[in-house]
């Protein structure tokens, strides 16, 4: 399932109008960056109006699931067919140039198109639940206590294409003119990471309750483990 | 200018539907999360399709400002008074229930609605690429080298009025069933934050050139300092 098919076909609303060198349809590529993002942003129109909100997903293939409660008015739109467009963004750094001009950001985002559809069966239900928690804890489904008939029954999923977008990909330092690369300015980049701090257990969990590997060595998809105990608290190094 | 004013009026489309306790019209807690969040989702309707978009901005009282290229299509349609949603979502955590249905994530976000319009006198226009600037690096737009005519000539800015829109927060621990609190499935919170690396000079840059205190020490605003030194790599404690 997860050897990814032949490159997204380019269409007018997916072909890089300007800056083409970073744009992607390969499939590998896009998946990557799904599965590395925590949250994406869909966009929907309904009464005139058009709305951007974040949201949990997971993927499972080529389809990307989203989720909540059956009253969820987003869902509710795409379920009935409507239109959306789910972008995941993933800032990697900041890139300082000479020139304020050039300056810029690392990044890794994908946009997608399509229509979503309700999904019904039972038992793909449940795997895109499952998907969902998993993309947001890799390996969590399995330690959970599992979904009721009436937790199943009061949450909508959704199902949208992964098969109309891009990736777009931004890496390495300021490109700045060549008539300011003498000038006395530091210009470089500033690496950022989403983070994971020291997990906090939750009021009143017993004692025996060990912390899951997962929890402990959290870290996402495709990103190098910290080299430091995660937590923002001063930590002993090698030497320490 | 940064005294913020009454709170946000709610209209139709801001008001909360659902979960009320999470939703805010408060001027200062908007800007907050606008000041911290580094990049924007845009979603715009044009020909047909919703597109959503991750933006650099900047903010400046009760406007945020866009730029790019004059070429830039999403700008366009903007500058052309086409109506958007601009969202801003901060992760601080994943909050992990003992049941798979009570998983949620700890966020604070912001959604906006209106229309932008397109920036033409230079004077706000220059202060808008600087507070862009600062936005992204506090404090860089005094050491960069500023823009040229004919780099402000090429970039386009709009302003997005800070006007009608809603701030939405999560924390705290899981919420879950009273069953489910003797299973023994460990539940809690992991923290998630942008972590600095280490900043990379950019090959060329002279020695000379020292590394600024806003990139050494640099964090998002509103965030606290790190407590360790930047970086990925092993760094040695207080002890070490």
């Amino acid at each position: 399932m997860d050897e990814p098919g032949p490159a997204l076909e380019v269409t007018t609303r997916t072909s890089l109008r300007r800056k083409r060198e970073r744009g992607h349809h390969d499939r590998a590529v896009i998946h990557a960056i799904l599965d590395e993002g925590l949250v994406c942003h869909v966009g929907f129109s309904a009464e005139g109006t058009t709305t951007v909100l974040p949201f949990a997903y997971g993927r499972l293939g080529d389809t990307l699931y989203l989720h909540g409660a059956a009253a969820n008015h987003m869902l509710r739109v795409l379920a009935d067919g409507g239109a959306a467009s789910i972008t995941v963004t993933l800032v990697d750094g900041i890139v300082l140039a000479r020139s304020a001009f050039h300056h810029s950001m690392n990044y890794r985002s994908v946009v997608l198109f399509g229509t979503a559809h309700r999904v019904e069966d039972p038992d793909e239900k449940r795997r895109a639940l499952d998907a969902i928690v998993d993309h947001v804890t890799p390996g969590r489904s399995a330690d959970a206590r599992p979904p009721t008939t009436n937790e199943m029954r009061s949450t909508t999923v959704i199902g949208f294409p992964i098969e109309e977008g891009s990736a777009k990909i931004r890496t390495g330092g300021p490109i700045d003119d060549d008539e300011d690369l003498d000038l006395a300015i530091w210009a470089g980049q500033i690496p950022l990471v989403l983070a994971p701090g020291r997990p906090v257990p939750d009021e009143g969990l017993a004692s025996s309750v060990s912390v899951p590997d997962y929890v402990a060595g959290y870290r996402r998809p495709g990103s190098p483990p910290a080299a430091v105990p995660p937590g923002r608290e001063p930590v002993a190094g090698p030497g320490g």
